[in-house]
């Protein structure tokens, strides 16, 4: 029997909705949904894509693969539609994945909150390691090799480690020198990486090197990615999946293609044409989203700043929409408010400042800490006119909405820390 | 290691696509879908809900979830909005039930082809249970308590019991005294019902007598259901779920939003915009599937009679677009064309004549056996105006090309069975 807990991101935007609904201020921290307005022309896509009733190929039409395909090519994977799968959302992707792929699961510690309980529904260990001190959604190289030792003499059989690039929740992005040492001991060890890179459009700096681990190893390199970060649509749940070339791959890809035939048929076909023509990556899309990214990126670092000032230790975020800050060092100040660990953390900021973030033991991470995820990409208003205006904005930070909500991040912590 | 073989009425649908896109003329009658247009103003709420981006509540947002109530408590199952879940089809959802109820599952056989392999995927057995001479998707009563005696000296422990009302693969409905009779037998053996009625309105007389087991049996009967069969949007993957009021009834939904919410998170909100549209049942949409269920009807029973025509022996459809041919009398007539099992019958079918039809053997019936699934709602025509055609025709088997494809089925089993 599963445990009958929702998701806590999930669970906790449901509870902000309800406080909401009731009339309480509450500034929403805690969800990683990108508060933006759909691009025009996706709209137009999903209703092209209406009359498309019927039931497809369950790995998603030839357009949609196409596209991909190329998407992923243009970013040194070179990729045949047939190693790619569309589906709704990368979440049943990254659960299938867990289906068909033997052995135990080696996760970052903070990570996604979804990663751990998708390895126990498929009877699975999760075998969580510590980041690095300067980069997140990576286990730290000496702590993996550790890791992996001690997992086997436990009796686990670690064969798979997720990787995610940028990172929720630390925002931050492995360096290159970094993913070729993970990659190297994937090799020594015989690991399958699972890279989740569904903010790898959201990298704040166009410039900044990325290097995916499917460029160094290729072969056991499984990516996954989706629209709901870097296009803002979430509610329209359309993820993707590129395989390996090669035996090896296509055989998990028949095991995920075997589990989504029997699970969820197919991606629902309006959304096909979405994925198209976004994959497809026009010049005005480019453009949407490279404002986008702009965006994500000022307002992470102003949130950055307000913790960093009050004095929490904080990695500098580079690419997605959030931020982990550790307020170790004002573990005296915080005491003052019984705020002793994650848990009580997250509940005195929501009933004392109506700020509602994720504690880091949702996220794997040791509960007694007061580390906290805060999402970034929520700060840009209430209407669509206001989120237009923020995404716009010659300096995001001065349009009044976007102030006036910083402000008060900026008071509430003020005065906890203070 | 789950499978890696996709579901075989999928993998059948794509062995077609591939054979016409080389030219190849065929009859497919092995793929449950609704070959029909989108009645228009469902197109319309999808367009309203494309703006509907970000990720709503994991169950479905209120709008959703109040009409599914309504459409339940119209159907004699009184229901509250916090007992529905909306998902990307039915499909989730009944993997979420056998992940999250305990136990082995009591099947009928035959039955659809997705059951089996889900109870697998979730660590379970499938205890595959013959149906009645006269009605399909429900167990024989008398075999139900020596399958159910005979599975526990085995060692295995049934919980469950899945009832499909109308049946795919029969097109028949389980009268009801046979459904109170399998609720007392569910009542005596402590069973979980899960009743599936994506097919229910599409029953083809609006007079015949429909007992769902959620009446006799409140507290132990889940109900699955969808708009795939009913509005012909299986290409949009809409499928509801109602649990049981009653604390037992709350545990099972919380496991299955808990499923949801790391599996799949939510259904895609514009779809979301589509189910509360058509879950509240309009009186222009009443007329629209009024005309659906009339049209499946009429042609389900027009290839029954080629069937019986031929000699085969076979339950009158009056549910649904399939009927389940047995074609055991004509054994002999078969075997001079090497057909002698349903894996034979189904090749020989499709390479010696362009008809494709699914063999009894995926369906979890005896391989042996000489019994096909014809799925009849292909019939209608290839462009949209021959399906609003055929629709909206007096009489439907006199327009030319309902009557051409059923000529060729005619001739290609007259000339099989000749």
């Amino acid at each position: 029997m599963v445990s009958r807990r929702v998701s806590p991101n999930l669970a906790l935007n449901q509870l902000v909705a309800e406080r909401r609904a009731v009339g309480e201020s509450i500034v929403h921290l805690g969800f990683g949904e990108a508060r933006l307005p759909v691009f025009p022309p996706l709209m137009a896509e999903l209703v092209t894509g209406a009359a498309r009733n019927g039931y497809g190929p369950v790995a998603g039409g030839a357009a949609a693969r196409e596209a991909a395909a190329g998407y992923f090519t243009r970013r040194r994977m070179p990729t045949e539609p047939d190693q790619v799968v569309v589906a709704p959302g990368s979440k049943p992707l990254l659960m299938a994945l867990n289906m068909v792929v033997p052995g135990d699961v080696l996760l970052p510690r903070p990570c996604w909150n979804t990663y751990a309980p998708q390895a126990h529904l498929a009877g699975k260990t999760a075998i969580s390691v510590p980041i690095p001190e300067d980069w997140g959604g990576v286990p730290e190289p000496g702590a993996l090799r550790e890791s992996i030792r001690a997992a086997r003499v436990l009796g686990h059989d670690p064969r798979i480690m997720v990787l995610t690039m940028p990172d929720n929740p630390t925002g931050t992005v492995a360096p290159p020198e970094l993913v070729r040492e993970l990659c190297s001991i994937a090799e020594e060890e015989d690991l399958l990486i699972v890279s989740d890179e569904i903010y790898r459009d959201l990298v704040h700096d166009p410039d900044l090197p990325f290097l995916g681990p499917a460029e160094v190893a290729p072969r056991r390199t499984v990516v996954t990615t989706g629209l709901s970060k870097s296009l803002a649509i979430g509610g329209w749940r359309i993820g993707v999946i590129r395989f390996p070339e090669g035996p090896a791959g296509e055989r998990i890809r028949d095991g995920v293609l075997s589990f989504a035939s029997e699970v969820w048929s197919t991606l629902a076909n309006p959304m096909q044409e979405v994925a198209a023509y976004a994959l497809a990556e026009p010049p005005a899309l480019l453009r949407h989203r490279a404002a986008c990214a702009r965006l994500h990126g000022i307002v992470a670092r102003a949130v950055h700043r307000i913790v960093a000032g009050v004095g929490a230790s904080c990695r500098p975020p580079t690419g997605g929409f959030y931020i982990y800050p550790d307020f170790e060092p004002l573990r005296e100040t915080l005491g003052r408010h019984a705020v002793t660990d994650s848990a009580s953390f997250e509940r005195h900021l929501l009933d004392a400042f109506g700020v509602a973030v994720l504690g880091g033991h949702h996220l794997g991470d040791d509960g007694r800490a007061l580390r906290i995820k805060m999402a970034t990409a929520v700060l840009y208003g209430d209407t669509e006119e206001q989120q237009w205006e923020a995404l716009h904005a010659a300096d995001p930070l001065r349009v009044t909405h976007v102030a006036e909500v910083l402000g008060r991040i900026d008071e509430s912590f003020t005065k906890l820390c203070g």
